[in-house]
C-alpha cells in the first residue's frame, strides 16, 4: 500500500502537524482513564469538531516498543520495517547513525575463569560507566578499517558504532549476541550469519579483546558482552515517501534518531512543552510536517504516575491554542503507543486520534478520550494509515485510478 | 479472499438488490451532509431496521475513480484488479470490449513544424470531432491484422480500439503515451514495453500516420495524441467468483461497461431513477442480483450542487417502497465512493451502507447518514468485503472449515 501512496502524492503548500502525546491511551483508575481525568477544555472542544478515532499500532494484542510505534504513525509499516535493538540504543544515547554504521547495545560484565559471573556487573554506578567507557573510547578510536564510537548509557549499558569507511550492504550486522544469557556460562564469541557480516564479526572479536585488556584492573568491569548487532534500515524518506520537508520537534534523543532515521530534520530542542510549542512557532513557515513529540505522558504511565500523566495532559491543553492559532491545514493529536498507569509500561491498546481539517464530519465526539473516540468517524484503525489520511486531508493525494 | 470466498459459493434462489447511489457520501455544509439534508423517511426507517456502517473503497485516505470504486463493491480487490485508462475510456463513450482488444484514448491536437503545437487542438467543438472521427472511421477500418474502431467524446477527446482477430496475451499494452505532455516539445512515437506490445506499436504508429495524413486540411486537429493504451483485465466474472447471475441496471454507459468487464448483463435503460426501477421491477424474476446505479448524486456533488445531490437523494427515497416491495432477500444501499459538494470531486471519505436481510441486529443508526452509520453494526470495512457479506446474509456462503 506505501507503493501506491507514493504514486499519488502530490505537493502542495499546505500544512500538517503532528502532535505525539507519547504513550498517552490509558486505562481506567477508580473509573476514569487519565485523559477522562484530565482538564481538557481545549482538547474537547477540538475533538468535537474534528474526526476522531484509535489508531492500532501494529495489531490486535501486539504491544509497540517506541520504534515501530513512531514508524506506523508516521505511515511505514512496522511490520515490514524493523530497526533493531543496536540501532535504537545509540539512538537513544543520542548518537548519530548513518548507513556506514553497525551499531549495538554493550553490557560491562563480570568475567572470571573463562566463565559470566555477572551480566551486568552488578550494575555498577553510571558515573564508573562514564569513567570506563571514556577510557575505551580513549584508547580504541579505529579497528581495522572502521572507526569506533563508544557512548555510555545507563548503570552497565552502553552503545557502540562501528563506522565503515563506505556505505554498508544489506545483512552486514547479522551476528549472534555475545551474551550467554545465563551466568556461570562461557561468553560467545560473536559470529557471522552470512558473508556481509564476516568483517563486522571479525572487528567486533578484536573490540571484545582489546577492552578486556583495558579493564584488567576492573574487579567487576572488566569484560563486555555484545548484543542487538544492527544497521539502520534503507528505508525511504519521508520526503521521498510522501513529498513532505520535515521538522521533528523533540527533546529527548531517540524520538530525534528515529525521526533522523526518516530524513526529518532534528534540531535538538531543550526545555518541555512550552519550548517545543515555542520552536514550532518559530519553524512553521519552513517546512510541510511538523513531528511534535512530547514525553512525560509516557514517563509518567511507566513510572505508574496516574496523577503525574493526568497533569501532563492538562498541561498539554494549556498550550494547545497557541497551535491551532498558527492555522495548520490539517492538526493531528495522537500517541505511539498506549502506556497505562495501571499497567506501567507499554500496552496493546488502541491509541485516541483526533483529525481536524475541513474535510471531516465531526460532532461524534464530545472529548478527546479513549471512549470518546471509540464513537468517531475513523473508527478503529491501523496505525500506519494516519499518514495517508493526514496527506488526503491536505489535498496531498491524487485519485486512485480513473 | 476472493479464492476463499469462491470456494465457499453455493447458489439458491435468493436475490440480492445492490442500489449504488454513485457519489452518495458527503460532507457537512452550515452542521449537514447532503445525506442529513435530505426528506429521506424511506430510508430512514429502513436503516433502522438494517445493519449500517461504511465501507472504505480502497483504503484510509485513498480516493477512487470510479473503476476502484465499483470493483470493490462488486468484491474485486481494486488493488489487484487495475482498470486501464483506455479501458475506461472506451467504456465511457459506450464501447465494447472483448478479450482481444486494446482500447486508447486519444485527443485531437495540432502538430506544426514537427511540434505539437495545441495538445488539445484548441478544444475543437465536439460537433467537429464527431465529423473528423467519423472521416477516420470511414477511412481507416482496419491495419495489418487488427480492426480500428472509433468513436467520438467531448471537445477534442475520442477513443480507439485495436481490435486482433483473436484474444491477445496479458501485458500486450505496455506502450507509453506519445503526447509530450508540453506544447512546442515533438509528439513521441509509441514505444513498446515488452515483446507482447511490440504489434500494437506497430499499429498505433501506422494509426498515427494514417489519420495525419486524413487531417491535413484542418488548422487545429490535424493531428492525434494517443495515450493510456490498456486491455480488458482477465478477471474472473460475477458469475464465476460468486455464483451470481447479475443484471446491471444503469443509464450511464461507463457504469454499464464496468458491469459488462465482470460479465453482468448490461442492456440499454434510458431515463432516471423512474425508469430504472421499472426496469428492476420487470426484470426481477430473471436474474439472482442487481446492480442499481443512480448516477445524478454524484454529478450534482462533483458541481458543488449540494441541494442538487440533496433533492436527487430525496427523490430516490421516494422510490424506495417499489424496490422493498419487490422482497428482495438481501437490499443493500450504499455508494461507490463520496463525492462531497464541498470538495466538488471524489474523495476519500468511506461511504455509508445499508444491508437489509433477516439477519441484523439493527436499531443502531436512526437515519441512513455518514454519522448515523459509524453507529452501525458493520463499523467501518474494506469495501471488498460488502459483496461476501451479502452472500452470507442470502445464505449463498457455506461454512468455511469443519
Amino acid at each position: 500500500m506505501q507503493d501506491v501512496i507514493r504514486k499519488l502524492v502530490q505537493k502542495n503548500d499546505t500544512k500538517i502537524v503532528m502532535i505525539v502525546l507519547d504513550g498517552v491511551g490509558g486505562l481506567p483508575v477508580q473509573g476514569s482513564t487519565e485523559l477522562e481525568s484530565a482538564k481538557t477544555p481545549n482538547m474537547d472542544a477540538l475533538a468535537h469538531i474534528s474526526a476522531c478515532g484509535l489508531h492500532m499500532p501494529v495489531g490486535y494484542g501486539i504491544t509497540p516498543g517506541s520504534g515501530p510505534g513512531h514508524l506506523g504513525i508516521f505511515g511505514y509499516d512496522p511490520l515490514e520495517w524493523q530497526i533493531g535493538r543496536g540501532v535504537l540504543e545509540a539512538l537513544g544515547v543520542g548518537m548519530e547513525l548513518r548507513n556506514t554504521d553497525v551499531a549495538l547495545r554493550c553490557n560491562y560484565s563480570t568475567f572470571t575463569e573463562g566463565l559470566i559471573k555477572d551480566r551486568r556487573a552488578g550494575r555498577i554506578p553510571t558515573d564508573l560507566n562514564r569513567e570506563l567507557t571514556k577510557r575505551l573510547q580513549d584508547n580504541i578510536k579505529q579497528i581495522d578499517e572502521a572507526e569506533i564510537i563508544f557512548e555510555p548509557g545507563l548503570e552497565h549499558r552502553f552503545a557502540v558504532v562501528i563506522r565503515f569507511p563506505e556505505p554498508i550492504e544489506k545483512g552486514s550486522a547479522l551476528i549472534n549476541d555475545t551474551d550467554p544469557q545465563k551466568t556461570g556460562k562461557a561468553p560467545l564469541q560473536p559470529v557471522p550469519g552470512n558473508n556481509q557480516s564476516e568483517r563486522t564479526a571479525r572487528i567486533a572479536e578484536k573490540l571484545i579483546k582489546q577492552a578486556a585488556d583495558l579493564l584488567t584492573d576492573q574487579e567487576r568491569a572488566n569484560y563486555i558482552l555484545l548484543r542487538g548487532f544492527a544497521q539502520v534500515p534503507d528505508i525511504p524518506t519521508f520526503e521521498e515517501a510522501f513529498g513532505l520537508k520535515a521538522l521533528a520537534i523533540a527533546t529527548y534523543p531517540m524520538y530525534r534518531g528515529l525521526a533522523r532515521l526518516i530524513g526529518m530534520d532534528t534540531p535538538v530542542v531543550n526545555g518541555d512543552i512550552k519550548e517545543e510549542i515555542e520552536f514550532l512557532k518559530s519553524n512553521f513557515h519552513d517546512y510541510d510536517f511538523f513531528f511534535v513529540h512530547i514525553k512525560k505522558t509516557d514517563s509518567n504511565g511507566e513510572d505508574g504516575n496516574f496523577e503525574g500523566k493526568t497533569a501532563k495532559i492538562s498541561e498539554f491543553d494549556g498550550f494547545l491554542p497557541e497551535i491551532t492559532e498558527l492555522g495548520p491545514d490539517v492538526l493531528i493529536i495522537t500517541g505511539d503507543h498506549s502506556t497505562p498507569s495501571l499497567i506501567k509500561e507499554h500496552s496493546w491498546h488502541p491509541v485516541p486520534v483526533l483529525l481536524r481539517s475541513p474535510y471531516v464530519l465531526g460532532r461524534l465526539s464530545e472529548r478527546f478520550t479513549e471512549r470518546e473516540c471509540t464513537k468517531g468517524e475513523l473508527g478503529i484503525f491501523p496505525a500506519v494509515s494516519l499518514l495517508p489520511l493526514a496527506l488526503a486531508n491536505a489535498g496531498r493525494l491524487k485519485k486512485f485510478g480513473a
